[in-house]
């Protein structure tokens, strides 16, 4: 087996003094953070899709810029084997004790749907073993519903019952692959089930579908007995003008219809939260509060562009908040922190690909070390606690439980006849603690 | 009485002919529109704020631009009186059927709660008394929770549960004021049941207070026999950096998570529709599909500036096609159009106040007519009716009722063999379509 | 010599009560309007790569969705040949009198620079036939300085002075051909003209590269002797982060630094407006205004898209409003209208190509029919004057020109004492105006 | 002279490890920076009107939220007296060695003309004392031609004459003002120098008349001996649909138009780059280069919120990355770093408007702490002149120079035949080096 990496050693942590772009400086798995290995609270991944499938290519370079020596193979299984080889090594150097994939990352498509499953069961083989030899572990696996021109229209929301059949044996053998090898999630991302125009499309119909989907999804994996959890990926549009699954209140809103909100819960990914028109922070609390928070992908945006760049993390601050909102909610139950990211198209050395991944897990690993200090020192926690505090009272409580009516409370307040001082946010006292924990 | 309106006499439909610009090119109430009078259809109402309240200030100019009379009137009660005079003048002279308010529009707050209240009172009984001497009735009303410095941090989702309190009060006397007034409807906007920054929120807890809220008010609703619509109205942000109502499909969830998704519609506003990063006639879709279309708010923010303008509509194609969807769903029951609109802080002529009314009322009129037409000729719902015409045979009628299972479908895929191809989806097709009827 | 798209007739003028989608409502190429060809007006071009090269491919589907016929010919040459079989064949079914192609559209890369430009040599006598067969003309050339990997960090702004070489090469040889051919002018659209990221950016030594190179080209086009005009297409995003031509005004700016403002004019695409965060009148009104109007991309975006959607224009009112105001700056001189447009990946059909040109030259022509009755009728123009009414007198004029400081005219305002009334800015009755005339 | 303050003791510096919400953490003046104090380098800027006279409104709550005592006083020149009491304790408690105004921030519209500029003239006297008992200096004045209603259509560009002259009248005696407190700047914000529609707007007109005044004010400076700098403060839009100081390239085209290039500079505020559709060191770094860089208004932007939100800066990293281009450009000359921020309106206390400012001046001080480490470790600027050595070989200098036309180049491409090889932009690595100094 070549290597694709020679000139690359596994990575170290070096701490943050170091100087060597190909160190941790921040990311030391063993130590303990609120007596838990950092590893085990962030649970990174890589994905096999940014790093092995992608060539560099954007809507106005075709071609790509990359010159990946793995994506020049002829034979397609035999590139399949390669791109292994090279996702494998890579993620060992790196030392990420996750990846994720879709069934068409790993696997060609055939010239029939038998073929194609053939070679998904031939290359999910490849991957027990690559499993076996480096103690990778699958974070989740996926379907590529949205690649393939037979899906141009969408896949379970498709205006042709026969494409739904075709997502139907996709996701099917990818949820078998994905119980096969392990893996702790499955995820849904619907790049295609939306619309380009309501001109052509019956949004009523197409939503029923989705709705039957999913639960066609729900019912398969107790069949098999999968105990991971079924994800679903937000995201508002693009490559749609309108994607079904739009943003954590709106998936929210669909799993209470087709009455999967105990069943389904969610992936956010920082770049569609923006995309969104919402902060990260506050998809990842939405999806706490309503208790369908799942795992997350944490890549973000470029504020100046709306669409998905895809890009490493790099801000401490926003990823802090991020990770402070999630241990305060309990941190990763099945889920973890998946790098759905791509260097830019004009980072084309092997080198580059080690850089964005090293950043993003040292921005996180320090964001989670911010995150720590902030609830041990406790004055966050304290200041929210104090402004919600009249609601502790036995006559708030009882409101709150439905016990009071609306003109009894009228009446009362009427009766009372005080009108409550207004008492200050304090926004900026709390943006000023929180530039103190970093 | 004086006349506030006194140069301008009633307006009068003249046909697409006239250079009148004091008198309707194509609303034509008793014309029939697929068998019904253009005013039952639209069932038109202008709104008391914008144009009686408002004195045309902006973030950048505080002290306003207009010079409304009735705007200057020292005595709080007796202003009120000046304001309803001018504000039932302008109505009858525009012709419109409808009105809409917020308690706070109609009667001062006073010192006290008890005084807000009679203030009300007060001024119910002159509406009363303008409705039945100008036949005026009343769309909805609702009460303003985000104009007074008490209600900063919000209403309902307060973190002080005195302001649930002083919430209750107003809406219960507001819900009160609408019933006694004929009201067919009850709207919710919750301007600032949101939030600024997630560092001081405990967003489970205000949501958990909005759900109460809610509840308390249908249960005041059936408790007193109002038999109008509870609707909400969505708005994604502004004043606050995030709204919990963010648009049609976050209501939605919302009300499943409250179990009021039978008892609360929504009232779409355009302008909040491209604030939510979606089209008007995206969130028309989406709440006749999720079964919760109650009533328009038909004014158009600019599409460079992502704040609420909320203009005048004046685009053709666009209001034909939010007509062409309502129509099509069935039209409005205890709904309407409102313009909760307003004119230019430069348009300072009270003329500039009926040429913004007379060309929304124009541009909705015309825009029904080109729906009957749409409707009439019938291609536009035959192309659709045809691209999902798989979905009516048994076999895609058994998946749709539950009856097929993942893997037996997979199965079935996987047996046949086949690929099924693409079909056009003919977007430019049916915009020409659309065009055609132009 | 196969034909391509044998299934269709040459597109006819069949007026507006049509119901053909293959037959022009509006664009009746021989109707004068103004006392001028509609043809001779509007000087409609198609562009080549939109409907020619590109394959349907998105960021998430590489494989695209076309199955053009004339893109699965095995020879590169023979591919170039038949793709300009295809594209005249469409050209003159179409009956639009121009096209536009980039050097790489009509003639592959080589295997080194000599082989690219024999290619490009050889293909441009196939071309110069085929526009002698057709009748056909050329609007205007360009050079593709995106699309290879070469090109990835920029093109005359690139770090490496052997790409601004690179890029010279094909800029003169794009410019030759464009001589040859007869085009009417040139354009330079700099896709990789800006950066990902200031941090590994010099901007200012790249924009001193920039005008370099404008500077060369110019001096070269007045050695050829070549009589059309060089137009920048300003963009401010996408592919790169930030675009250096990022609007008309930006452009404008730039001219002048490098002493090009005689010299240059732009091409103004309608979407590339509004993801600059303007109107597309906004940007031809700055032109026009800035005396560097020139041409236009006729191709809008969707504004819940803030990409390069590239969709042909529907809306009537919006052309409308853009040929208003270019038939109020002068009209075209070189330049004309070019649908820079393409077909949703979607509309899979040869025939969704013709819908698409045919409604996006119908709106065109119906824009300018609307144009005429603004213009003939005065109404629009005249409010405009009387607004501006005060600026005709002696006093205002010698402000304008120069002759008043300002002290002296503070001290008239103080002696006169009076403080001017402000009149109203007429939106609402501008708006109505506008929609009387569609 | 009552305290407005009381309660609240001079801030001191404190140092990182203080919990003391009303201590500087990283401010400490008089520590030396690259050879310069802090307060040198950083030439801190307070304003007068977000905190001393904005009463809290917004578009949605027009009576405020604030109960500033110094705004209950009845007589206009007493509050105005009141105002600047309240106003020069908080500058000295702050410790802050500037502040900014605009003329009725400190004085009161008068009923005509002549009393307004006595009210002012009276006020600067005020302001002299004031400056001399509390060693506080200006650092910039200007005139606010936005908010009162007769500039409602603009100021220099109002449709109506008599408006530029009163503009004219405000800028004179602003400059003047300025002038006599030792103003090291004057700036010119044009918050109505623009449009709402093109319907109404000849923008040719309005932007000649703009460039008279630009003229005049230039002209005016040098009269009376005026040595500071004049600045423009480019914003997009809002109030206006579109300003004509959209940015600083859209100024920068504006000053060559008008022959100012030379004269007027600008003052970049964050919040207006991010509106633009830029970062805020995309700005700073364009004015640098195109030589026009002059002070800043370092507030920031909601990302989720398009419009003005002026709050104060919180992040670390975009500040430092402005703070590393402003010290690589050389520092400010007369310009500094102004706080055009507000307090959000629920910060009702007297506390938040100095943890308002005590964070973004220790944010701004740390960011420059972090500039610093970049500067002198000089691995951020040695990677960037690696990626652009090329072009200082003689070769591509002669290019540059001028001294090689497009077809030489051209030619020594084509006889050199090879093709250069890209090479890696890593911004992953760039991005890694910057997080590294925080
Ligand atoms: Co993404
Ligand atoms: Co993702
Ligand atoms: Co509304
Ligand atoms: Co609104
Ligand atoms: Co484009
Ligand atoms: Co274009
Ligand atoms: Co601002
Ligand atoms: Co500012």
């Amino acid at each position: 087996m070549p290597s694709y990496f020679s000139e690359i050693a596994p990575v170290q942590f070096a701490g943050p003094a170091s100087t060597d772009p190909l160190a941790f400086k921040w990311y030391d798995r063993d130590k303990l953070v609120l007596g838990k290995r950092m590893e085990d609270h962030l649970r990174f991944a890589a994905c096999y899709w940014h790093s092995f499938c992608w060539n560099g290519f954007d809507p106005f370079g075709y071609d790509g810029t990359f010159e990946r020596p793995w994506q020049h193979v002829a034979d397609p299984m035999a590139a399949a084997r390669a791109k292994a080889d090279a996702a494998f090594e890579f993620f060992a150097k790196l030392g990420v004790p996750y990846y994720c994939f879709h069934d068409r990352d790993v696997a060609p498509e055939g010239a029939t749907p038998r073929e194609s499953v053939n070679h998904l069961h031939e290359m999910v083989d490849v991957l027990g073993e690559k499993q076996q030899q480096t103690g990778m572990k699958l974070l989740w696996g996926t379907a590529n519903l949205f690649s393939h021109r037979r899906f141009m229209s969408g896949a379970a929301t498709n205006p042709d019952p026969a494409l739904f059949g075709m997502a139907a044996l996709q996701v099917k053998e990818a949820m078998d692959a994905t119980l096969k090898l392990g893996g702790e999630n499955y995820v849904l991302w619907g790049g295609r089930e939306g619309y380009e125009t309501l001109l052509n499309t019956r949004m009523g119909q197409e939503l029923d579908q989705m709705g039957r989907f999913l639960n066609m999804v729900v019912e398969y994996k107790h069949k098999i007995g999968f105990k991971g959890t079924i994800l679903i990926e937000p995201k508002p549009r693009e490559p749609t003008k309108h994607q079904y699954d739009y943003d954590v209140a709106t998936v929210y809103g669909s799993l209470c219809r087709f009455g999967l909100e105990k069943e389904i819960k969610v992936n956010i990914e920082a770049n569609h939260a923006t995309l969104a028109g919402h902060s990260f922070e506050h998809e990842i609390a939405t999806a706490i509060d309503l208790g369908i928070f799942g795992s997350i992908d944490m890549n973000r945006g470029d504020m100046q562009c709306q669409w998905d760049t895809d890009q490493f993390p790099n801000s401490i601050p926003d990823t802090a908040l991020a990770m402070y909102l999630i241990l305060q909610g309990g941190g990763f139950k099945t889920g973890g922190v998946n790098f759905d990211s791509k260097v830019r198209r004009q980072s084309i050395d092997p080198q580059d690909m080690f850089y964005g991944h090293i950043g993003g897990m040292d921005v996180t690993a320090r964001a989670l070390l911010i995150a720590e200090k902030m609830i041990t020192d406790g004055r966050v926690e304290k200041a929210i606690a104090d402004r919600y505090a009249g609601w502790k009272s036995p006559e708030a409580q009882n409101i709150l439980a439905g016990k009071v009516s609306l003109d009894d409370l009228a009446a009362q307040v009427l009766a009372g006849g005080a009108d409550p001082r207004p008492v200050s946010g304090r926004q900026e006292y709390m943006e000023n603690l929180l530039n103190a924990f970093i």
